[in-house]
C-alpha cells in the first residue's frame, strides 16, 4: 500500500501588496516607543533578512474559507477525483474566518463544513474538521490523513491549509509585514503500490516555549484590547534552528532514505534567513553542504501565508510553476514546518 | 488489542447560574421584535423544553483552556499515568479562549499548547492539537486517538472537550439560557484485552445544514457586528431527530451487540426533549420502547456545555456522582452527539 498525494491545488490571492506599501505606517518597538531608523531603512532590512518584497492578501469579500474552497476545487480537479469519494476534509487553520473591518475569529460552523458546503457535497460519510497546530498544520493534517487510511478508516482525504494573516496584524508592528493569505488543498489516498509517505515526525514544544508565537495587543499604546499575532522573533530563529534540523534528520534517518536521494526540501516559508540556517544545519548533521537549488522558495513574492505555504509551495513544483526546480515520479522531497505552539513537523515523501 | 478509556476527568464550574437570572433580560424575536410573552413565561417553557433549571459558568478570570487543564489533572491522576507517556493532547472546542469581556477567540497558541504548558509536560514527542467538529468534537477526538492508536503512532492520547459558551451568548437571544461552561477529559490507551471502542460512526452534513448554527449579530438592533453563537432550533431539533438515532444504529449495528445488551446512552446534552426524542426513536427502529434510567442527564443543573457535555456525564458516571446510574466493567454504552457542521458521531464501548 502506498499512500500518496493524488491532487494538488492552490489558491494565490490576486492582490499584490510591495514593501513600498509599509513606508507610511508608523512601527513601534513592543514598548510603543518609535524605530530610531526611517522606515525606508527599517524595510530594507526587514527584506534582506526574510527575503519578502511582496506578499498576497485576500480580496475585502474573500474570507479564508472562501479561499480554502478554490484550492480544493483545484485539487479535486488535479486528482479527478469524483468529490463524493472523499472521506475526510481536513482544514487546517489558526484564526478561522476574519471578516475584514473585523476582528473576531468565526468558525461556526467550522471552516471545514463551509468548504464541504461550498463544494456542493453531499455524502455524509465525508467528515469535515478544523484542525490548529500552528503553520505546520497542514503536515501535521497529511500525518492525520495517514492514520485514517492505514487504520482503515478512510482511503481518500483532503487537506487544506488556509489562512487570511492580513486581517490579524498590528500595523505598528513592523513583523505585520512577514504575513500573507493564502490556501493551499491536497489530495491523499491510498494507492497501489511504493513510495508516497516514508516517514513522518512531529513534536509539540510547550513547556518554555508556547507563547512565543501569541495573540497580544498592539503596540500603539492607548490601541485598545483588540488582539494580534505577535511573535518573539529572536526566540523563535533559535528554536527553529536548532530543533527543525534535528527532526527533519528523525524523520528521513526512520525512513531509511539516504541524505543524497533528497530532491528537494519543501520548508514552511517563514523568513528565509531562518529557512536557509535550517536547511543548511540539517546537511551539516550529515557532513555535507547544503546543494545548490535543494530549497525552492516562494516567500520572496508570496510572504508567510502559514499553513499555506507548502501546500502552495508543492502545487506549483508539481505544476512547473517554479522555475530552475521540478520533481519526477520517484524523487524524494521532505516536507518541514516549525510555528506556533511551539510545533515541528517534517515529512518524508516519495513522489 | 483493547483501544480503552484509561482515565477520566471533568471540571464543573462553581459559578451556578440559575434561570431566575434571565428575568431582566429583554429577549427578543431574530427580527428584533420583542416577545409577547413576559419573561418568567418565557423561562419556564424554556425550561419544560430543554429541562434546564440552571447551568454553570466559568469564573471571570478562568478560559476555556484553564478548564480544560484542570480536567486533564484529574483525568491524568485517575489513570494513574505519568504525564510524559501521553503521545497526544487532543483538544475539542468550537470558540478557544474567549476572555470575559471581550469578543476575540485567542486560539494562539493551541489550546492544546496551552494545556500541555499548564502540565508542565516536558516530552516533545506529546503532539497537542486543537480540533474544531462542533458539539460532537470530543467523541471525534476519540475516534482521532483510536486512528492514531490502531496505526501505530499513539498508545496514550488525552482527549479533551471544553468551551465557555457562556462568553458567547447574545444576551438578547432566549437561547442565551442553554449554554454553559464546562470541561471534560478522558485518557484514551492501548490496552491488553478485548472490549473498548467496539464500534464508531461519524457523519457531516454540510449541503443543506451547514449553517443551522452558526456566529451572527445579535437580535438587538443596532447592537453592532459583534458575533454571537446563534441556532435555527426548530431545525436542529428536525435535523437531529431524523439523522442520530440512525448514525447511532449503524454503530451499534456494525460492532455486533445486541441493543438488549447496552446499559446506558450517554447523548450530547443538547436539549432534554430532543435528547429523549433522539433516544426513543433510536429503540424504535429496533421495535423496542426506551428503557427507563437508560439515559442518565445532567443538563438540569449544567446546561449545554458543547463539546464538555458527554465527557463530563462519563466521568461523573464513573465516579457514582449520577445517582441512580451506575456501570460495572463488561458493561456496553453509547456515546452519541450531534451539533454545528451538522455534524454526528457516535461510539459502542464496553467499559
Amino acid at each position: 500500500m502506498r499512500i500518496g498525494i493524488t491532487g494538488t491545488g492552490s489558491y494565490v490571492p490576486s492582490k499584490v501588496v510591495k514593501n513600498e506599501e509599509f513606508e507610511q505606517h508608523a512601527f513601534l518597538n513592543q514598548d510603543g516607543s518609535p524605530f530610531e531608523q526611517d522606515n525606508p531603512v527599517i524595510i530594507e532590512k526587514f527584506k534582506a533578512i526574510t527575503g519578502i518584497s511582496e506578499r498576497r492578501y485576500a480580496q475585502g469579500d474573500q474570507n479564508a474559507s472562501d479561499l480554502a474552497f478554490l484550492a480544493a476545487q483545484k485539487a479535486l480537479e488535479d486528482a479527478a477525483l469524483n468529490k463524493e469519494q472523499l472521506d475526510y476534509i481536513i482544514v487546517a487553520h489558526n484564526f478561522g474566518d476574519v471578516s475584514q473591518g473585523q476582528s473576531q475569529s468565526d468558525m461556526l460552523p467550522s471552516l471545514a463544513a463551509r468548504v464541504k458546503h461550498l463544494l456542493r457535497i453531499k455524502n455524509p460519510k465525508c467528515v469535515a474538521y478544523d484542525m490548529l497546530f500552528g503553520c505546520p498544520g497542514w503536515i501535521e493534517g497529511v500525518i492525520q490523513a495517514q492514520a485514517f487510511i492505514k487504520s482503515g478508516m478512510a482511503q481518500h482525504c483532503m487537506v487544506i491549509g488556509a489562512e487570511t494573516l492580513s486581517r490579524i496584524v498590528d500595523p505598528y508592528d513592523r513583523d505585520a509585514m512577514i504575513y500573507a493569505d493564502g490556501a493551499g488543498a491536497t489530495i491523499v489516498s491510498k494507492q497501489e503500490g511504493t513510495g508516497g509517505i516514508l516517514g513522518h515526525a512531529s513534536a509539540s514544544y510547550a513547556h518554555d516555549e508556547a507563547y512565543f508565537l501569541y495573540y497580544g495587543k498592539s503596540y500603539a499604546p492607548k490601541a485598545g484590547d483588540t488582539k494580534y499575532i505577535k511573535m518573539y522573533g529572536r526566540k523563535i530563529y533559535e528554536f527553529a534552528v536548532s530543533h527543525v534540523p534535528g527532526a527533519m534528520k528523525e524523520c528521513l534517518d526512520a525512513s531509511g532514505i539516504p541524505i543524497t536521494d533528497v530532491k528537494k526540501i519543501l520548508i514552511h516559508q517563514a523568513n528565509e534567513k531562518m529557512d536557509e540556517a535550517i536547511v543548511k544545519r540539517f546537511y551539516k548533521s550529515y557532513g555535507l553542504a547544503m546543494p545548490k537549488d535543494i530549497m525552492p522558495m516562494s516567500i520572496g513574492t508570496l510572504g508567510n501565508s502559514s499553513v499555506a505555504t507548502i501546500p502552495t509551495l508543492y502545487d506549483r513544483l508539481g505544476k512547473g510553476k517554479l522555475p530552475g526546480h521540478q520533481v519526477e515520479p520517484g524523487d524524494v522531497v521532505i516536507f518541514a514546518s516549525v510555528g506556533a505552539g511551539m510545533n515541528i513537523n517534517a515529512i518524508v515523501y516519495r513522489v
